[in-house]
Formats: C-alpha cells, sequence, structure tokens
C-alpha cells in the first residue's frame, strides 16, 4: 500500500510490525504433531501479507478508546482466518493459484493435502487465540468472527464466486457475492476492534459499521481494477487472472473508468460514515484514501 | 453400537435424539449465501453418524453435575468438528473416500471445491455454537476444544496418517498418530462435558482425562479390527480400505488376537480411571464396555 502521508506510513508499519510479532509468538507456541504442517502453516501466514485486516482492527480500536495490547488478539485472530481463506481459495479444486504474496501458493509449495490441512489448522487457531485473550464480551468477538468467516459469510461468497463463474451477474449480484466473500471480514475487522473498547449499543459502532461496509467494497473494487492494470510481480499474485478464468468483474460490467468512479464514491461514504468520530476517526478516513491508490 | 442394556442403549438414543435435534436447530438458524453449500453441510452432519463424542459431553458432564441444557452446545460443537474433519479427511488429496455413515462422501454427493467449503464452515459453526451458549468457563472450552481441532490434536494426526502411508511405524509411533487424529477429540468431548461442570482443579476431572485417553485408543484399536473383520454395509464405509492403502494399523502390528487383547486392556485402564467417580461414573462405564463390541 503506498501513503502518501509518512506519519500514516510510519504507523502502519509499526502496526503491521505488532500484528506479525504477536502472530509469530501465538505461532510458536506450540508445535505441529508433523513439522512439514508447521512449516506450511508459516508458509501461509507469515511470508508476507499486507495485513490490512489487523490493521482495521487496530485503528477502529484505537479511535474509541482501546489499548494496543486487547486489539492484539482479535487483530490476530482476523488475519489468521484470512491466511487460512487464502490456502483454501488457491486449492486446485477451487481457484487454482500457482502465486500468492509473490510466493508458490501452499499447495505448489508443499503438497494438496498439507494445504487442506495448514488452511484447517489456521482456523482453528484464529479461535484459539482470540479466546486465549479471555476479553470479557469474548462471546460477541467469536460470535462476530464465526458469522463473518462461515457460510453467511465469507465461506459463502466463495462457494457464490464459484457458482458464478462463467456466468453472466449483474452490477447488484456481484456486490452480493463480494459483501461475502471479502466485505464481512473486513466489517468484522472493524467490528471486532470496535467491541473491543465498547459494547454494540455505543452508536459509533453503527458509524464504524457502515464505514466498514463501504470500505470493504470500495476495497474490492480496486482489487478488480489492479487485476486488469496491475502486473504480476506488483501484485504478488498473477495479473488477469479474473479474465483468464472468465469471472465477473467491475471493471467488466461498468468498465475501467466507471469502476474506478465506483470505488471513489464508496469511499466517500465511508469517509461521510465517520462523522459521529470527530477527530478520533482521523486515521481510519487516511486509511480509506490510501486504500485505492495502492498498486497492489 | 450394538449394547445389551436395554436402558443404556434407550439412554444412548435419547442423547443422540436430543443432539441431533440441538444440531438442527443450530444449523437452521442461518441460511447460506449459497443452498448448495448447505446442502453439502447438511449431507455431512445431518445424515448418519453415531454421534460418540456428543454421548461422551453428555455422560461425563452429567456424572459431575451439569444440566442437560448446559452441555447441549458442547455435545454440538464437538459433533460439528468431527463431522467437518470427515469431509476433509475423505477428499481425493488426503484419503480419497467414496463412503461414509453408509452415503457418498460430500465430495462425491456435491464436488470438490463444495466439499471444502463445508468443511470449513463447519468448522466456524462449532466454535460460533460453543460461543453462543456463553458458558462463564467459555475460554477454557474454546481453547479445549481448539488445541483438541488444530496442529497438535486431530489435524496433526491427520497430517502424521498421510506421512505414514507406505512407512513402517512401531505401535509407540502408531498410538502417538493416533492419540492426535482421534485420541484428541475424544478427550476434549470428556473434558468438555467435565468443564462445563465443575473447574479444571476438580480431581474427578483428572480422573476422567485418563478414562478419556484410554477409551480414545481403544476405540481406535477396535475401529482397526472392524476394518479387518467387518464388511461394508455394516461399517457404512469400505471395509478393507486401511490394508489396501498400506496404511499402519494394530491388527498389522500385532495381529488381529493381539490387537483385541489390547482394546481389552485398554478399557480396563479406562474403567479403572472411574473409580473416583464412584457411582456417578456408573454409564461411563457402560458406554466404555459398549464400544469396544460394537459392530460399525
Amino acid at each position: 500500500m503506498r501513503v502518501n502521508s509518512d506519519a500514516l506510513a510510519t504507523s502502519l508499519a509499526a502496526d503491521r510490525a505488532r500484528v506479525d510479532a504477536f502472530l509469530t509468538r501465538a505461532f510458536e507456541r506450540r508445535q505441529s504433531a508433523e513439522p512439514r504442517l508447521d512449516a506450511a502453516m508459516h508458509h501461509a501466514l507469515l511470508v508476507g501479507g499486507k495485513r490490512l485486516r489487523p490493521l482495521l482492527v487496530y485503528l477502529a480500536g484505537r479511535a474509541l478508546g482501546a489499548s494496543d495490547e486487547a486489539l492484539d488478539a482479535p487483530a490476530a485472530a482476523v488475519e489468521l482466518i484470512h491466511a487460512y481463506s487464502l490456502v483454501h481459495d488457491d486449492l486446485p479444486a477451487m481457484d487454482d493459484d500457482d502465486l500468492r504474496r509473490g510466493q508458490p501458493t501452499v499447495h505448489r509449495a508443499f503438497d494438496e493435502a498439507t494445504a487442506i490441512l495448514a488452511g484447517d489448522a489456521l482456523q482453528t487457531l484464529a479461535f484459539e487465540t482470540l479466546a486465549r485473550a479471555a476479553h470479557p464480551r469474548l462471546p460477541a468477538l467469536i460470535l462476530t468472527l464465526a458469522t463473518a468467516a462461515g457460510r453467511d459469510g465469507m465461506v459463502g461468497g466463495q462457494a457464490l464466486d464459484l457458482a458464478a463463474i462463467g456466468g453472466h451477474p449483474d452490477v447488484e449480484a456481484l456486490a452480493t457475492m463480494h459483501a461475502h466473500k471479502t466485505g464481512a471480514l473486513i466489517r468484522a475487522a472493524v467490528h471486532l476492534g470496535a467491541l473491543t473498547a465498547v459494547d454494540d449499543q455505543d452508536p459509533r459502532v453503527a458509524a464504524l459499521d457502515r464505514y466498514a461496509e463501504a470500505l470493504g467494497l470500495a476495497f474490492q473494487i480496486h482489487d478488480d481494477v489492479l487485476d486488469v492494470t496491475g502486473d504480476t510481480q506488483t501484485l504478488g499474485k498473477t495479473s488477469g487472472a479474473d479474465a483468464a478464468r472468465d469471472k465477473p468483474t467491475y471493471p467488466a460490467l461498468l468498465g475501467l473508468d466507471g469502476a474506478r468512479r465506483r470505488a471513489s464514491e464508496l469511499t466517500e461514504e465511508a469517509l461521510a460514515a465517520l462523522a459521529p468520530l470527530g477527530e478520533s476517526g482521523y486515521q481510519l478516513a487516511q486509511l480509506a484514501r490510501y486504500m485505492i491508490e495502492r498498486d497492489h
């Protein structure tokens, strides 16, 4: 993610280092029965990654007054869910991708069975990590993560995505798919940060959810745009993969300029939603702006 | 599972019906974004199954004084983890099985991508179901389930099992593999029941853990024996599958009689471990006896 503001860039880099250190400790707390499984999990989790979801946990949580220490476990848990989903989505029976975060995908670097198991164990570790922190609102935190990750969220979205290949969904159907596949976990990241700080009766929690919903779709549209305009080396994954697979995308439906315009409108919606937070929403606003300027 | 005692049989059947009703409610609480995913999850979870792990949750929990209502969520959660693991273990890249619980496996009845996603969503639903009950010891319950299910438990055991194919492990290595692959979740079932009733400082919790450890291995050895002596129709899965796959088994290492003897010794260990529970351990003892008399 390219950022214009040096202060924001420094802050995001510090948060990335923070969650990586926490993830490393969570990962090293125990060893697998089988070292190859550990190596595959490490490859999936700790090699590369923008850490967007953990950043949203930290920024949303801090905006409502949570401490960094309280935010570590939810930030790590949401990244663990994201990492597991990438491993499974890349499998031959799913998107069949060879490259991820600039590295061979887990089933290419190891093998298919190990990739399935590594993904499974990463999901388990997400809930273990969240539970270990024993936050007073743990039931709500687990429900937030689980409903976003499960069949009515991310996994359901991946199923919709696979079902749509070769079909001709309209813009609304595409938005529904993305709201599940990537939107749900982005909203969960913001919600986890918020719930770490306050309970869900606080009106700022709903404001943050509106921010997250608009941001999640803007992020996905920008991702579709990058798949057309980016090159494989910068992206760290195969460019043009959507079109090659006959996947419906925003640029295909709205044109490249139309897709860019829609991403900008959604970013403005996200910024407007932050109004009730006043000054404390500053970093979240900065992050939204820079998310649609990133080139990978 | 064939049982000699009519009273026990009636009680086990009632508990199976109880957990099935609770699982059905948990399953129907929400719908997937994609109906095919729901159908695959339903096939994996609600068609057949002995419900051994839920039975252990109920019997262990009641032995220490928990209410049936408090035991429903942990009983359902452990079965959800078990069901997800069967779907993934049956995949072509893993054990490549066509038949499970007398029905086509999920990837045969649906397709491979749907089976991967259905397994993923069943795992998520396990943690969601446990969290929804919001037990005061929720952190300990989640940690119990997650550590048993993850890389140092069930998933690690499956990785060990795959790594062992065609190799020549000794009895100790085989026991280590089973302690992870099936033993960890059986111990977790008993521990979840116990922790629902009392905290882990109660000495009966450790006694129940010794029971569960011996029982889990006895169960697995009996499973290996059934793979040799059973027929496909009674088992509901392909008989002789272990030998055909050159998988190490207890009958292969100890002979059929030696394996049966070892299962009996372990069952005696399990029964001895129940001594501190006195009368309240009666049903757990009955269950252990009948588990090595089952023919499927």
